[in-house]
């Protein structure tokens, strides 16, 4: 039986003595390493906090204490440490542990999030809920330096600077989002972590937070002597002093000789205090140690080596996507790419390599990148965006306020519209067509393959209004491309198939899997025609008219939430006129946040197959047939 | 001919010796008092930086350099000296110009706005273009000390900052939002005016900035000398100093002896600067300077005496709101509520002067706002967050990823849905039935009256989800109040007259017109049934079939987007049912951005009026019986 095995709760954790510390976070980092080599996740983020997770459960109540893990995804070691060892290997997979933390999951769990940022707002809501309760909780959050940086958490400091309230906030600070951070704030930590002052600092902070003798108003006037010592040393942290924050550090997050006794005095001070704490990245697992960008969040590799396992043939809808903006930057200086800490994910590291002084990356800051690229398309740039679906909710605002109100030319390239399999709730894009559609000039798109997604990206920069084109996370069909990207007639769809029984009306990824459907119909008698969409925004109201009068039915299917989605766009068109002869049927994601799960087995399990899409074809038409359609 | 006449571009202000510049600032002031006391507006904003805005057209070569008013409520004086005194008397009216910037109305605009926060954003990206595009002008935006707390504007400092390139950030300083300002920025900047050391500091600063003698290499070496001289008396602006900005001031905004020489000296600098500059919202006007709150956007009032010219005889649905929180509140120790800037515009001071620790102001800072409440909800606290309707499209991401998709009890009193009038475009409540629907777990409700908002208030509190009840503009209807709120049944709607024709399903205000609408047509001998369906979700399903299956056709009514909102949750509900028998139409907002004006005129425009909607109700009755209803 290992040390982390005797593990069932933090309550054991205290048991133990600090120097088998060291060992427990050895077994806890390889139990990550080859769960997480197995299914893929976030493994580099995780392996930098095992010292800090273990400290904060060794010295908190936890869990009367409150931990909010910001994002949430570096919290496997504190799943580990509270009681979900034995379900861990099942970590983001369907019907497994979250990746991230899960209020229904544990009761350790506080806060759930995935987005970043989120961490401090909501401990302040912990904050001045517990004074509201009059409890005494210790209320810790722990943030990581990239989204210190977002908007939200800036927000949220202001406040916990302005009441006062205890509030630990960890900075845990590896110089990096995802990818290398950026931001003068970022610039500022640097400073902060290699300034000639830091040593010495370094030394006056352990020496006065090590000797206090107990808690109290001693306490508080070494921590009063810390600060005008710091002030008269330029002290790195006074940007958070200014914000009300009483700033400690920066620490060495990886030694328990520093963490633990710096840890447990400063739990004792009272009012907002930042505690800065540097890790490193993938510690404890040398490929990830070198190359933590690929192991932020990884996809199965190969313990040995920490080479992925599989390597996808197809190229993927974001490579599709990044390579035709290349081609089309080279052709048009005003093209520039900004994107939101997400170089590697969205596929714009190939656009840096070409364009190094046409590509933004803002950090994590959607908001802002998207009023800064309304800035730019005022001015007569044609900014694109590539973001993934669910984080450009963050920039709903901006998107209607800036972009579209005053009907600029940015485009959004958004990615991972639709299911997106492991990481679940907070990240598939579900909401896309139906946040995007109400707001007024916008063009909305989404491609039935690559070649059409490279035609979509070059029509986006060509009609000189707000666009998105929409597609999927992972490999695309693997169909040709054209070798140019042509310019597609905005608004107009395609009609695939003819037929007279039933029109599938297809928009994205589904339209292949209509096709698939359709043919099966065939060889039963059922003469299924099929409408490629292509634009959920203007709708072809015209084509979607001439199909509609030549079927009993009309099925239209979409990978995203049926409510106010494209389905409620066709059935508008068909309201506004008229036209409610025709039976309907709507096939998309339903009202509810879809659990994590691979794409092929949430596409399954919501009926968005050519499997479901031919069983709704064959319920639907029973019922036309069982009832007198017109009554 | 006044001075102010005399100046039809900036042009003609250079003209002017700078000793004139009191006289024109205060005919300036003149103008703004006069046309506003009649129309209503932002007064005290304006009137508080005439002089600066005198100095920026003087000192810079507009429109070729590019000033970013940021919300854009501060521009009148911008707008009388760059070519529209003659339309000013328009201001806010229908047809005329916009309260806010308009990049349509004039070359002088350079960025539309209406929400705080979004100018340095903006700013930046005009900087990142000059870039691009290899153009030398000079670029300054004007944000004050309530937006520079928002998240977005320090997402954009940071890019600012980092990427050191000349920007001019004017920090107008009124300590001031809308309210008193907040936060801990905020205070920061409270003790940057009132310090002991400012004084000096200042005088130090004005010395080295009125001698510098020339541009260029002196220029910087004086600027260093002066970060220096600074950082050794513990200088005010560290904190944008670390962020990389140049800080200069504080100065007195209206003093020109101070203002010329500083600013003209500051836009030769290079690099991202940031010039504080304090001002006094309301200056020149004694009752603005002695209210700033209400000045702030009042309504018309009378000239001498400040007073509002028409007070209403009805309350507000903002205060039978407040008022039916304070009640509940009296009961519910859980309850809280939270605003971003909006004590006064929502009601909410009326909440603060009974329960002061339970009402949380957290600034501009919307976003924070949702996931701060999403925090105490989550700790057994049950939040309320009154807030305007564009507004919460900030916090688009974290109602849902923070609030939805933990299930938490947050309740959303959403203020001026629907029209909202003279703020025009960026005000409109046009989007929240579209925004909030499709949002899992959320229940949305709106009221036919105020007696039913205190209800349907009491109903969010009881059921122990995500809940919005949204609400117009302006008086209530004027009907009694049951003396205790009760709750109602969770998606339950009712009909309020049978019939047998049509059947207008209405939401919200749009319920008492479609009343006045069917008493009409009941003299023509129409039968129309009313239903009013107080929620968008989770909707009636059973009453409409109930109402469907009586009539010939279904007039579907709200006064929001009809693209994806109430009118298109109805055709899902018929279509799922297979109920397409019935004929449909939706009535509601366009798909373009609604200009401003008085709100019932828009509503006569849009047809959201009882004539209009007995108009569409005679229309669609003879498209029914021209056409055979069932082909």
């Amino acid at each position: 039986m290992t040390l982390l095995q005797r593990i069932e709760s933090p309550a054991d954790l205290k048991k133990l003595s600090p120097d088998q510390f060291p060992q427990i976070c050895e077994e806890i980092r390889e139990q990550i390493v080859s769960v997480i080599s197995n299914v893929g996740g976030h493994l580099a983020s995780n392996l930098g906090v095992v010292e800090l997770t273990v400290t904060l459960h060794y010295l908190l109540q936890t869990p009367e204490d409150l931990i909010v893990w910001d994002t949430g995804n570096q919290a496997y070691a504190h799943k580990l440490l509270t009681g979900r060892q034995a379900r861990f290997q099942t970590i983001r997979q369907f019907g497994g542990l979250s990746g991230f933390c899960k209020r229904e999951e544990s009761v350790y769990d506080t806060f759930n999030a995935g987005h970043a940022g989120t961490g401090v707002s909501a401990a302040v809501g912990f904050v001045e809920a517990r004074a509201q309760l009059k409890q005494s909780h210790k209320i810790v959050c722990v943030v990581g330096d990239g989204a210190l940086t977002s908007g939200l958490t800036l927000e949220g400091l202001q406040q916990a600077g302005d009441s006062q309230k205890d509030l630990l906030v960890i900075l845990n600070d590896n110089q990096m989002s995802i990818s290398k951070n950026v931001g003068a704030l970022s610039a500022y930590l640097n400073r902060t972590i290699t300034g000639k002052f830091c040593t010495r600092l370094k030394a006056e902070t352990d020496y006065i937070l090590e000797t206090i003798p107990q808690i109290g108003q001693p306490v508080k006037r070494m921590a009063n002597r810390a600060q005008e010592l710091a002030k008269g040393l330029l002290l790195p942290g006074l940007l958070f002093e200014e914000l009300g924050f009483r700033y400690i550090g920066p620490i060495d997050g990886h030694n328990f000789e520093h963490l633990l006794p710096t840890m447990e005095n400063v739990l004792k001070l009272n009012g907002p205090t930042l505690l800065h704490v540097v890790t490193k990245k993938g510690l404890g697992y040398e490929p990830a140690m070198k190359n933590p960008v690929w192991f932020h969040a990884s996809a199965p590799f190969d313990l040995d080596t920490g080479k992925p396992r599989n390597k996808a043939t197809k190229p993927s809808y974001s490579a599709v996507a990044v390579k035709t903006l290349i081609q089309l930057a080279r052709e048009d200086e005003r093209i520039v790419a900004i994107t939101a800490a997400m170089c590697e994910g969205t596929g714009l590291t190939a656009f840096e390599n070409v364009f190094p002084d046409r590509l933004y990356d803002v950090g994590i800051a959607e908001q802002h990148a998207v009023t800064f690229a309304a800035g730019m398309a005022a001015q007569g740039m044609r900014p694109v965006i590539p973001i993934y679906s669910t984080f450009l909710q963050r920039a709903y605002d901006q998107v209607v306020h800036d972009v579209a109100t005053q009907n600029l030319p940015v485009t959004f390239c958004i990615d991972r519209g639709g299911l997106v399999a492991e990481d679940g709730t907070t990240h598939h894009g579900a909401f896309d067509f139906a946040y995007l559609r109400h707001m007024p000039n916008m063009v909305v798109m989404a491609p039935k393959d690559e070649n059409e997604l490279q035609h979509m990206i070059k029509s986006c920069i060509s009609y000189n209004v707000p666009t998105a084109v929409r597609y999927p996370r992972g490999s695309s069909l693997g169909v040709e491309l054209d070798p140019v990207p042509d310019v597609l007639p905005m608004g107009k769809g395609e009609l695939l198939r003819e037929g007279k029984d039933v029109a599938l009306v297809a928009i994205g990824v589904t339209v292949h899997q209509a096709m698939v459907a359709a043919e099966r119909l065939e060889h039963e008698g059922i003469s299924a025609a099929v409408m490629n969409a292509r634009f959920v925004k203007p709708l072809d109201g015209e084509l979607i008219a001439t199909v509609a009068k030549q079927v009993k039915c009309l099925l239209i299917i979409e990978e995203s939430s049926r409510m106010g989605g494209f389905g409620s766009a066709v059935l508008e068109f068909l309201s506004d006129e008229g036209m409610t002869q025709v039976r309907t049927k709507c096939m998309g994601l339903p009202d509810w946040f879809i659990e994590q799960g691979p794409q092929e087995l949430l596409r399954e399990k919501y009926g968005l197959t050519a499997d479901g899409i031919y069983e709704q074809t064959k319920q639907l038409l029973t019922h036309v047939s069982a009832q007198p359609v017109f009554l």
